[in-house]
């Protein structure tokens, strides 16, 4: 069984089955990224809907209990998260209504700073301001998981040693690796390994670049690296694969409704739009490679399963509870 | 044990300790009138943070069994609802999200038409509309009590034919006891006794009337000509007991956001003001004299638990489910 940390875009039938047919017993999709509390309900029924209509495939799981019981009976569970605080609205008691809805993950930021704190791309990182620290102690007491993915480096450190619960960097890859603005820095990936946290090996092109896109192989040994940087124990799957995503997804991704320039986000003008999955990953299902890869790459068995799944699900316990 | 289906105002410690002293049970508390989603979410947020806040008198309860647990913890089990759909805002995924946050009671309008149907106070009922056939269906899906106080006759008996569960009237009287556009008429507690449902006997001295006001035996007398009609096994308690309400709280019930003249609810231009309580029940706790009123009523000691709480908790466990 692999769990994937994050993905994104549209699901349908065939994106459940191509998981089904990967192996891919839990994953974390995204239900937003700027949206706010009524607009993020509206996702949450659309994702309720969805898991009902392919009750065969997928189910809704709120703690580690459900992913093993939903593994039992052959479905892949969907761990519903948030790219961003939005939905939040500024209120910390809404960390609690939420997670009560369901939510289990929330990104601090995306790609821009906001009141929680300061995101990868901006050119200051505030580090963690006062209604952020309220609200990773918030989301430690009601089971939710602190993601750092976008967030920037000082807010990220802050998060961490602030946070009572281990966190996660649920999808990016290390900037040793392939430096980008979105991986972590050694730092950073230190304080995770301290926290007791997990980073999601990223496989999206811009961040994760074309050399570990080639072949599973390759994205194997860049897992093997990160391993050799924070330890078997800390290192997992967060592919940040998207489906059926178009320009209107990437724009109101990137631009939301803060500006009304041009923004790349993790694209460049020279790589400004979609770019294609990893090679070894044109289809869903073929992350069902990995396993296999990762044993390539030298580990064993046991270690094969920790990154593969095992990682994740001793956090999820951790941090959800029952 | 006392259970009330319906109070409402700002409560406090001392309402929650003046609850205990009535050996109230489990109290259906309401969240707004008018609020749509963010404002409701407010309002549970705040109702979350009141109980942990007086954890030692209180406990929110999601279920029947919860509120047994509360009483053999010496606490008084707070049901959350909702006096009006507007929290909806138009979305039959959101009864099944207000549920997830804790939401067991909707009533369907309160003084208005709506998208669901109409109310008591307007000229012409329509009739239980679309979109309440499907909340209602909604409402019977996911564990949230319908109820129909402040609903019109006829959208009330559409409802109560189209309910799949038991509804309920939380808080009004029977029509033929004390005429009044809010209390309910022969063929609406027929009907709702033959859907298995409950009516919660008030204490609201605009709709109860001085003569029942005047002393809990009397007030015992209307529950019991109450019985006369429907059985004993659909009547309960229901006082609409307001708590710390001022000349805003009641322009608020009232006129909302829907218009800028008067409205007296169910007061009248000579009554157009705040009412004193029940004689008999001038302190909240002056609840705790019923059991013996309904004895001295000549009600026998199964029948007076059958209303002061029996009955009510049948209906919530054939509703909330586990």
């Amino acid at each position: 069984m692999l769990i994937d940390g994050l993905q994104c875009g549209h699901f349908d039938r065939d994106a459940f089955n191509q998981l089904r047919q990967g192996d891919v017993g839990c994953v974390t999709v995204t239900l937003g990224f700027w949206e706010g509390p009524v607009e993020t309900m509206d996702k949450l029924a659309h994702w309720y809907e969805l898991a009902r209509q392919n009750e065969d495939l997928v189910r809704v799981a709120r703690s580690a209990a459900d992913i093993r019981l939903a593994a039992a009976a052959e479905r892949t569970a969907l761990l519903l998260g948030a790219q961003n605080s939005e939905l939040l609205a500024g209120r910390i008691g809404f960390v609690e209504l939420f997670a009560a809805m369901g939510i289990r993950v929330i990104q601090l930021t995306y790609n821009n700073q906001n009141s929680l704190g300061g995101s990868c791309y901006e050119t200051e990182d505030s580090g963690l301001a006062r209604f952020g620290r309220e609200v990773v102690h918030e989301m430690n007491r009601c089971g939710v998981l602190v993601d750092l993915s976008h967030v920037g480096n000082r807010t990220t450190l802050d998060a961490i040693r602030h946070s009572l619960k281990p966190v996660a960097v649920t999808h990016a890859n290390a900037d040793r690796l392939f430096p980008h603005k979105r991986n972590k820095t050694d730092d950073v990936l230190r304080a995770l390994k301290e926290n007791g946290g997990v980073i999601g090996c990223a496989t999206y092109r811009n961040i994760t670049g074309d050399h570990y896109c080639s072949s599973v192989d390759a994205w194997c040994e860049m897992v093997a690296r990160t391993v050799d940087l924070i330890g078997i124990d800390h290192v997992a799957i967060g592919t940040d694969r998207s489906h059926n995503h178009t320009q209107a997804d990437y724009d109101w991704m990137r631009k939301g409704r803060w500006t009304r320039g041009v923004d790349y986000g993790a694209g460049s003008p020279q790589r400004p739009g979609k770019v294609p999955p990893a090679d070894w990953f044109a289809e869903v299902r073929g992350i069902g490679a990995i396993p296999a890869g990762l044993a390539r790459a030298g580990f064993k068995p046991h270690e094969v399963e920790k990154i593969a799944s095992g990682n994740w699900l001793r956090l999820y316990a951790e941090v959800f509870g029952g």
